[in-house]
């Protein structure tokens, strides 16, 4: 069984999983050569995961196009007892949560881009609906649908899928980012995103596509080579809440500006995390929920590590010139 | 040049360091082979780095031992204009700060254990007195001297080595951190070291080595497999302020320590950093100066970059026994 941890020194929470030291691996160091393997995501090796909690098909067809299972290696399981009984000595809780993966096409697909718009549409449907469904059940803190994609990206699967993962301790880190939303909330009325988002516009410089409701931006202080930021342009708290029309146009903008970067960085590796309001009750109006894709670049190093701070190699004005430039302008740009 | 930029959203400060880009890159991703390379770092080669700023000779040599050069690749310089003259839109900083390399071997030694106990107390001395030149400084917030081996704890050259920087602005963890501290001291009059260290010597399970002045533990709530945290036993804020022969002390538990690492997963990449009390006037009496190491067995994944909440699967316990067990007690472990 898993543990949350807290530190004492850090003042910050880490999940202590032994279970899964023993989770399939695909990919070996070594020049991250993939090793045969049957693939447990593909259509017909239903029965090699957890029995399914969701499946989505596309309109007209009844096979599956998209699948949500338990994780057979979890970090946090429901199954532990909650909440605790006994109080220990050290800061501990059982590790109580939900980690789920969403299989994100029936087919050996390795990038989101090979997806039909509107099969990708269902993958962000599927996201939605299960962070719906942890919001729901009231005994969860913090909620968030992440994506690994490549080893170098922590993956150790490349069939395209996602995780949702909610847990009953908020990340110190994230908890401090909604504390100092709140204070500029209230000093001005604007979310964080909003006002970042109003400088991004007004600049333009590091703008890569924007449709009517969502931009995508390489942010001003990005962290990484490449990194970028979806939001929508009016403040919304919760990706819980979008509706399908929305997410069809989020689907056309995820999916120009992913094959932007697979041009521009051939079998990039990255991660992309969906960011929304706290589990709980609101109001969350100093909220304003972000999709956050990571190239994995540049390796972190001691520095990074030990402050927190990134040290990055490329401007973000350049990184988004060259998504900019990876492919002719698409439609669902309007610079 | 590089600058500082500070993101609105995350409350954080990034480096952003174009100059970064070109340095030379001895590993390539593919199985972190080494290339046939000149090591600037090696004895007969010192035209190769700039002029120098230090050097150490071990007792009745002339021939130096260990090497300080201004990072030929800074991520902050002192060459550029402080304090900057016009304010800019955006929250951006010229990059001033200090970035420096120490050279930590004349020959091409790949791991400090390879060092004679006396040489590896020469490589702390070098630590100790980096960092108190820059405290001198009094231009400068925030020092750190870090270590980076092995490509996948993202070094760009094997030959011994390690980085001092020091920057304008405070990496908001860390600044959190110190708050955290302070708070911690003002309710208990400990630091958040000592209280932790404190309990950690009276479980015993994740104790790895202790001296009469220092002791070497895998923490209760570990980021990594493997992570080990070295302090005094008594708080000290400073490690500008330990003295030759606890240099020599700190050095052989330092060296059984990485010693143990290595036979117990060979050919271990980690990070090594050393922390210590803010630059600017005190008093720090709340803190307590502290080595890390981090190895890096597993790939931050979406959920640690989406959180900065870790997911461990080694159990602290089970990573202390391993490191215990990769040798016969030492003669400096005392359990």
């Amino acid at each position: 069984m898993s543990e949350y941890r807290h530190d004492p020194v850090y003042d910050h929470w880490v999940i202590i999983a032994p279970n899964r030291e023993g989770r399939p691996e695909e990919f070996i160091e070594a020049g991250w050569q993939r090793i045969a393997w049957n693939c447990p995501f593909c259509v017909g090796h239903e029965e090699d995961t957890p029995p399914e909690l969701a499946r989505y098909s596309l309109d007209g067809q009844t096979s599956w196009q998209v699948r949500v299972v338990p994780n057979k290696y979890p970090a946090v399981t429901s199954t532990c007892g909650w909440p605790p009984e006994v109080k220990t000595a050290h800061s501990t809780l059982p590790g109580y949560g939900v980690h789920e993966v969403i299989i994100e096409s029936p087919h050996h697909t390795t990038s989101l881009c090979e997806l039909p718009l509107a099969a990708l549409a269902l993958v962000l449907r599927a996201y939605r609906d299960r962070l719906r469904a942890v919001r729901q059940r009231q005994d969860l803190a913090y909620g968030i649908v992440f994506k690994n994609v490549g080893a170098a990206a922590g993956a150790s699967l490349e069939h395209i899928h996602s995780q949702v993962l909610a847990t009953v301790v908020v990340p110190p880190p994230i908890a401090g980012r909604w504390t100092h939303w709140k204070t500029l909330f209230c000093q001005t009325g604007q979310t964080a995103l909003s006002r970042w988002l109003d400088e991004e516009l007004q600049s333009g410089q590091r703008l890569v596509g924007v449709t009517s409701h969502f931009a995508a931006v390489c942010p001003f202080a990005s962290r990484m080579p490449m990194e970028l930021r979806l939001a929508p342009l009016t403040p919304e708290p919760y990706f819980e809440a979008v509706c399908d029309a929305r997410l069809e146009e989020l689907a056309q903008l995820l999916s120009d500006v992913l094959l932007r970067l697979e041009v521009a960085v051939p079998n990039v590796a990255y991660n992309l995390i969906v960011h929304t309001a706290p589990l709980g009750s609101g109001p969350h109006d100093y909220c304003h929920w972000y999709i956050e894709i990571l190239p994995r670049l540049t390796r972190a190093a001691g520095f990074e590590w030990g402050t927190g701070c990134f040290i990055n190699p490329v401007k973000p004005e350049e990184a988004a010139r060259r998504l900019r430039d990876a492919l002719p302008p698409s439609r669902t740009r309007k610079l």
